[in-house]
């Protein structure tokens, strides 16, 4: 079997699939529509969210194997973070049609090209630690896709989040090179804090990453049974894709298509037939969605446990435990007194908030599009 | 009696001296060494804190009778904001000496140039309210002046501040022209809550504005008794101003004054010897020492109690009751869940604290000195 390979080799026929998309409200002022989250480095780490994806990727699905999905308008800053993505590894859309038309294009395109393979989804804004841990899950993953599931990564869940959707998971699959890999019993949407707290304690429910793993023809019958006209679409764009109709075609199809999340369109119903396996992931994974997970992830700056996403020299602290500033203009920002405060600084807005109210940002957003200040979202 | 003329008509024999010094820490980063309060139009009253003071006393003093006092590095901005001042009628010092030196200089050279008349001091960055008020205080205290008295306007107090000193009143002073006037039993510091309950209950204390109207000959004479030596140095200073040898003396003299206030060197003194009394004024006043001061200042900009110290357009405020705002960069403000904030954005520097804190944003002050960031004072 090919996924005994030795860990450090890229898996054969594999190809992995980076759904670059989302503005990313929340993170308003520094995620704008025309620069979202995945641009932008968010943990201080180096990299943009989008290379440390391709990075973490690369050595699994090697040089040629990591194939981004994205909006036109975002084709060439993704080219100038990621120099090496080769010509055809980059799908660009005409619009947003959400995960399911992403990643079945993807399938369609690249089942096209190279015949059934094997296709992993992994969303370019995410953050993960654990490089090696994040490896053998995918591996183990593959290991189930190939023998026909649609398979996820179920992150441990650390604390009882209302801000993630949950997998539940049941008997052990019982497939070769997937000895931890369980049946999925379902999925759920965000629950309430009461209902997350005994999801933690059940020991049967783990974060939904939005990881799907599955053979291209698997993934794509679902697709064909569950939503037939999305599939012959998306199958359509793939015919004319790496041909010179292609422009022609996504303008005669590409709007039309579904708007629907691969979760609601494939996973689920497949998963209430006894399709989807999940793969237990024990690495630390965040969707980084507000500036309180933001928080979570940033290193303390100080033994007040104040975060810094930035130069510590351009922020200026004074009895504020707990605080979140951004300083992403080059000005001096001092904060006073004012513990849990986030204060996000750029060239031409300013957000002052709490960590509490990180999740009611988009509020802000919607606030500033009433203002008719669309040049600064 | 001159102060029985037309309350329209300016006061004969009457000088008016502002004072313009001292740099707002504590409005910290609106305020800064080189454009302090004064230069500031703090209450969106179209005119800075200057410019309205210099408005409030021509009709008491005449045209020619507003005298300024400011570091010499202020004399540029002083005159573009005042253009109708004439060349005698700014007073530049070398340095910053306190009040004592800037006012003492001031009766020094009006005496020399016009003989004994009143002069009355008032700060260049208070607000006041209440102009037919202020001018009939004025008016009695000159009466009162021409009587003797070292005279100050002691206004009502409307709340137990603890960020202002006080002045303690007794008997009728008696004396015509000044029917409200009262003797000065003494000075108080700032007190703690305490005691500023205590006087505003027990009726006898109000607030010491630091206005002081007197007599020059009668001034000068206090500050002979007092402080020999800064009244000899003075008169030095004085006899050279308007001749040729005006900066060689002030090079030689100035850089030894005593640094003193006016409350310190004669008006503490001078009340323990029954020399000082006080007209009750009635007009709204204010020094503007901090945001939260500021903040009671100005209109209220909703039903929320929020405040915006420039153009309401530039900020967004969501469930904020009761912030201040100060956008000052250009820049859209935001504000999300946070009552009582103050956020004061400049160009170079942004202060997100509380209105609680308000007094103690010269910690900041003092942090940024720390940092090396000078170029921000």
């Amino acid at each position: 079997m090919t996924s005994a390979a030795a860990p450090s080799s890229p898996i054969d026929d594999f190809f992995a699939v980076v759904p670059a998309g989302g503005s990313g409200t929340r993170l308003w002022p520094l995620s704008r529509g025309g620069e979202p989250k995945f641009l932008h480095d968010l943990v201080g780490s180096g990299m943009s969210l989008l290379q440390a994806t391709e990075h973490r990727l690369r050595p699994l699905a090697g040089p040629d194997g990591v194939i981004l999905v994205t909006g036109e308008q975002h084709v060439a800053a993704c080219r100038a973070q990621l120099p090496g993505l080769s010509e055809s590894a980059v799908l660009a859309e005409p619009s947003p049609r959400e995960s399911m038309a992403a990643i079945g294009l993807a399938a369609a395109v690249l089942e096209k090209r190279h015949g059934d393979v094997v296709i992993g989804s992994f969303a370019a804004d995410h953050v993960i630690h654990g490089t090696r841990a994040f490896d053998l899950a995918v591996r183990e993953a593959v290991a189930a896709a190939r023998a026909g599931y649609v398979t996820t990564v179920g992150i441990a869940a650390s604390r009882p989040s209302v801000a993630f959707g949950y997998v539940r998971s049941g008997e052990p699959l019982g497939v070769e090179g997937a000895p931890h890999t369980l049946h999925v019993r379902g999925f759920t949407e965000k629950p309430d804090a009461a209902t997350a707290r005994l999801y933690l304690a059940s020991g049967e429910y783990r974060w939904n990453a939005g990881m799907f793993v599955s053979r291209t023809s698997v993934l794509l019958g679902h697709l064909a049974e569950q939503r037939p006209e999305l599939h012959d679409s998306l199958r359509l764009v793939a015919d004319a894709w790496d041909t010179s109709r292609r422009a022609a075609v996504l303008a005669d199809v590409w709007p039309g298509l579904e708007k629907i999340a691969i979760d609601h369109a494939v996973a689920e119903p497949v998963a209430a037939a006894g399709g989807v396996a999940v793969v237990p992931g024990t690495f630390g994974w965040d969707d980084v969605g507000d500036y309180n997970s933001l928080a979570v992830l940033l290193p303390s700056d100080d033994d007040s446990g104040a975060k810094v996403l930035g130069n510590p020299a351009d922020v200026l602290r004074i009895d504020s435990a707990g605080s979140v500033v951004v300083p992403a203009s080059g000005r001096l920002v001092t904060v006073l007194g004012l513990d849990d405060v986030v204060v996000v600084d750029t060239p031409d807005a300013l957000l002052v908030t709490t960590r509490a109210r990180a999740q009611q940002v988009k509020n802000v957003v919607e606030a500033v599009r009433a203002l008719g200040r669309e040049d600064l979202l």
